[in-house]
């Protein structure tokens, strides 16, 4: 174990973790946790959390009890008073913004932990609507921009339609120009139109951004374009004229966030309330766009989106490691039998609860890594977009970080939904109290695998931008180049295609395995082999006939869809790599983060040891008994670890909520305390008297046969 | 297509499915639903089950609206009122039980598909209350069990404690024998001893059987015994003197269940009280037992436990039945992007949809045969041990059920867990509604995953006694005996093991892959690999110095908890192998189902190709480009038959309670109709005045630095 003393910030709020079960395992831990928080955050950082933390704990508004039962009604009239609050405590000025734009997605972590239905409120109206008016619309809208920061107003951002979610170009919203009154008219041609599953329009909303089908009057339709419509009055939150607009009911989880539809009946707004950056109409009604290829003003108006994806990555990241907290603090601490009678082990002591747990700490850090990296890959990309940077490079590191993002979602979410799974199941019964927090994790996280973009079919537009880079490099060959290169050198590897499947898995033993670069090599190999599979997949289903419609469609199940995952596995493990090998790691923490880093490739490889072996990257018994040996050996060398590394991202307990889960590693003191002070938990219930008397008559209402 | 008119039964209820927008796949399906829900459920069953459905459908206290948001009080409180509905129905008389015992398992699966909460509470009492008192205590004990059944009294089992739960002999209530009153006093030593978890305890039982350390006079500790305490007193629903009993809160699911916590301040209960069937203490205080050997005694007095696995199997196999039919009409009804812009295809229709929900499908018909056919065995022991069997064979099979439900309860809910995820993000935003049910589901069914054993604890007898078996051979070789024979022969193959370890895969294509031999005999191959991998690790272990308990824990991962699922896939596949080529099984009905008993073991075999590649059973690329393309091919062949599976096991709307579920398939119409319907939907928040007055100065609040 590693001495880890002394405060590191001024603030001492939570830098003393209370002494406690847990210190068994903090003693033996191989580096300092507050060196790796420094390290990973950085102090300003940390300390723009604490605050915020700080400030949520001490003001009752926010208090809650872990598990109480709160009525979906509640729930949102509660995130409103809170929402309203934070306009109150202005958390992030712009200067603070401009300044580390880092500290935005930080917010929007801490906001999460507490709770993300407060979260996305409070994004979805400065963020979502408060963005994409700003960045899509022009000077005459900064009004609206204006309205929703001073909660004037309330924003919110209306796509999907009922029966259209994915398939964006097929949504049915019309706006129609009327030149006689310069207004738009907006309407739903029927219900299955209605925008559906819009945040914020359930309760509180007053103003949308509306993706609609334009039609200038003389009947041609321009393809979706954006418009802000007003759909209640501020002054009494009535819905406006012609507008049905009311709440979707209760979801899986996000219940806080008042999710909701609406149906417009001719309702006309004034021309000035089209987002006309990308597209405009002229008061006598004529169509002016900057844009000549209608694919691509589509395109533009669709950015504003890709943003979302990156958060979203980060946001499940968040869900992780919450769970992570609560289970290696609850494994770490909960005894299940022994080798004696009278000597039980901590269940962390276990091979298959570390195989269970460990992996997903690795991965929490790899995505951390990632997620932050990339967060700022995309603010490059946005400052590109304000400075009209209009080079190959921009263009290219769009397309890139669409690419990336698109599978840097589903790797994000789904190891986040396996990964609270897991620790909901490794906590035994006490995981499936409400209490302890787990279930709201899952239903929390859950719609980050559906929404901005279904998993599985954003998958295809990372496979899509792989499989073109092919062709790319195909005819860059044809011209006499020779270098693939990417802006963020994701792809860069794919230059030396067939000099990498000539590779094969070398490791003469498990020691030899216990570094990343093992596992790394390896994916080269994969992405190599799945996108030259792809490849063939796609050619041979066109040369049987297929339309490109059905041959993609065809090549997506362990083609495609396999390769876009193994590809953004390789980038996430590539960066992870680099940084745990690179000079600026402190020393001291060198070693716990790249056993992480070698556990974190093997793991994500070995969901793909059939193809190794399939393709001949593999061959005998020995590269995955290695391969599996060297993940139980990582497991097992991390277990002392374990909780000194959920300390470094645990919240305080007052953000965690979660009795099994507390700092003080006193799992039984602390749900027993939770348990008993329960609503009405020792009270005879109020239908006491159904039980007592009018006892039934067996049968009395058995029916005839 | 097939042509599937006329009624089969005299009952019209539910025989005929409503027009609509299924009608296309309907009429495309390769067989007639009818005959094949007729096959597998039997005339009886079948009308039993839609006599039941129809009571509860035409009962107001059984009204419900999809997705209503109930409050946990009132949760349990509906429950317990629709419970003590149950006893006037009658629904299942002691004669039609004895007459069919498969009634039992499908009574609970009717009242599961309506709802978990209201099963459980039924079961609890009648069957884990009254069959533990019936069958481990004597005729003294009569009264308890006839008073639960007249809901003058209400039963629970307490078992498991704060903090004990799998490991059940560290667990410390105590029950010391006091001569001088003939009474056992009932002991928490402190609330880390309360018992916890126990359904039913929460607010509505008088009666729980308490497991406890039994103490005579002498001092002497007799291990785990089981004692009926009375906790509140049934005239007034009060807790007894000395009994601190209360509600554990929320749950992930399940909340109209009311689990709960009890705490024992020296209750003093009857000696007769004790359930003595294993053992007893004279009014003297001396303990006697027909058992000699302690360990004998504890697994005889557990024994009770054995038939929870074998419902839970059951029960997850029911929630995945109810998500598939979701998931299946949705995906043949939600049409999304197509070849050409104005022609949108159901979901149904991508590869992408279909290999991610009919692998599912053929593993809920796998599964419903096996889970019906293993309890008939189970039925077979229980005759036996009523009949007091005291044959070889009688302990055999019992060795044998314990073993295959304690990897079956582990299969069937993960199966269930990932294939209701699956549902519900194949069912987008949408399945993200609680009024499509899928969320109830996946919480309700994940408890499956954790109690009555932990299914990662629980894969571990599995693999024991599969080691267990191997030794047995070794001894049988050498007393001259040649065959491996198990009462239900799922073990017999093991026979050929060096034989079977010389096998290879030979399927020269992929039509060759077409039928379940080809991934059984793959299976066969796996076990036995996996159980001389998992015995060489085990002695290499110990060969290393090893205590047993450490040598056991390091070889479960990638080792023995390996081999225990693949020799349970291997059982559920040999079943339904034998089922679908069989004579018994109509001609009709055979192409349909051979193609789910392919589809099914290829897809769980190729979660265990890289150990067939890596034992040598798999060589080259073909074996696994067979096997994936086979898969793909059988989901597509499966496509057209999708809808008309799920209509076999679908139960009423009523009881299936969601709008995207519903049998006419008009997707749209009903999810609309019940958003219409919620509560407030369209009035605008209790709270309004809080958004439009009092507005927020910015930053008023913020704190300085």
């Amino acid at each position: 174990g590693v001495a880890c003393v002394g405060a590191f910030t001024r603030d001492r709020t939570q830098l003393y973790l209370p002494r406690g079960p847990l210190d068994v395992y903090r003693k033996k831990a191989s580096f300092c946790w507050k060196d790796m928080t420094l390290f990973i955050e950085g102090e300003d950082v940390f300390k723009f959390k604490q605050r915020l933390f700080a400030i949520l704990e001490i003001d009752p508004l926010f208090a809650r009890q872990p598990g109480e039962d709160v009525s979906v009604e509640r729930k949102r009239e509660l995130t409103f008073l809170r929402c309203k609050q934070l306009f109150r405590y202005d958390l992030l000025t712009r200067e603070e913004m401009m300044q580390n734009p880092w500290k935005t997605p930080v917010l929007n972590d801490c906001l999460g932990m507490y709770d993300w239905s407060l979260g996305a409120k409070f994004f979805l109206n400065k963020g979502m609507f408060g963005a994409t008016v700003g960045n899509t619309g022009s000077k005459r809208h900064d009004k609206f921009v204006q309205d929703t920061e001073n909660m004037m107003t309330f924003g919110s951002f209306s796509l999907t339609e009922l029966s259209h979610g994915s398939n964006t170009r097929a949504l049915r919203t019309t706006a129609k120009y009327d030149p006689s009154t310069q207004e738009f008219v907006i309407h739903s041609p029927d219900f299955e139109a209605a925008k559906f599953w819009v945040g914020n329009l359930g309760k509180t909303a007053t103003h949308t951004v509306v993706f609609a089908q334009l039609y200038t009057p003389d009947g041609v339709c321009h393809g979706l374009h954006s418009f802000v419509v007003q759909v209640r009055d501020p002054k009494t939150l009535l819905a406006m004229p012609g507008v049905t607009v009311g709440d979707m009911g209760k979801k899986l989880g996000q219940n806080g966030l008042d999710n909701g539809f609406v149906m417009f009946h001719h309702v006309r707004i004034p021309r000035e309330n089209m987002l006309n950056k990308t597209g405009d109409v002229t008061p006598e009604g004529r169509y002016i766009t900057p844009f000549k290829d209608p694919n691509k003003r589509f395109g533009a108006s669709l950015g504003a989106l890709s943003g979302g994806r990156v958060s979203i990555t980060r946001m499940a990241l968040v869900n992780l490691k919450l769970a992570l907290t609560v289970a290696v603090r609850f494994s770490a601490t909960r005894r299940q039998f022994g080798p004696r009678e009278d000597e039980e082990l901590p269940v962390l002591e276990y091979q298959l609860q570390q195989w269970r747990l460990i992996p997903y700490l690795a991965a929490a850090f790899a995505l951390e890594h990632f997620s932050k990296s990339f967060f700022m890959n995309f603010v490059e990309f946005q400052i590109g977009l304000m400075m009209k940077d209009s080079s190959d490079r921009q263009a290219e590191l769009g397309r890139e970080i669409h690419a990336i993002s698109c599978a840097g979602k589903p790797l994000g979410s789904w190891t986040a939904q396996r990964g609270i799974q897991e620790c909901r199941e490794a906590c035994g019964g006490h995981g499936y109290l409400a209490m302890n927090r787990l279930g709201d994790l899952r239903d929390d996280n859950d719609p980050n695998c559906t929404y901005e973009g279904d998993n599985n079919v954003l998958l295809q537009q990372t496979s899509n931008y792989l499989l073109s880079w092919l062709q790319v490099k195909h005819s860059i060959h044809f011209r006499y180049l020779s270098r693939v290169e990417s802006p963020l050198e994701s792809v860069n590897f794919m230059d030396n295609v067939s000099s990498i499947l000539q590779t094969h898995f070398t490791a003469a033993s498990v020691e030899d395995c216990m570094d990343s670069a093992v596992p790394l090599a390896a994916y080269k190999w994969l992405v190599c082999f799945l996108l030259k599979q792809s490849q063939e997949k796609l050619d041979q289903e066109r040369a049987s006939g297929k339309e490109d419609f059905e041959a993609r469609n065809n090549s997506q199940v362990y083609y495609s869809r396999s390769l876009a995952i193994a590809f953004v596995e390789h980038t996430v493990l590539q960066r992870f790599h680099d940084l745990t090998h690179g000079e600026e790691t402190p020393a001291a923490l060198r070693s716990v983060l790249q056993r992480l880093s070698a556990l974190y490739g093997l793991w994500t490889l070995s969901n793909h040891m059939a193809t190794l072996y399939q393709g001949g990257y593999f061959s005998g018994k020995n590269p995955a008994d290695f391969v599996q040996a060297a993940i139980l050996q990582l497991c097992t060398s991390l277990k002392d670890d374990a909780v000194a590394l959920v300390d470094v991202f645990a919240p305080p307990d007052f953000i965690l909520n979660s009795p099994i889960g507390k700092a003080d590693g006193e799992l039984y003191k602390n749900l027993w305390s939770t348990v008993m002070q329960g609503d009405k938990v020792l009270e005879r219930p109020s239908w006491w008297k159904e039980f007592c008397s009018d006892k039934p008559v067996i049968g009395s209402l058995r029916p005839k046969l």
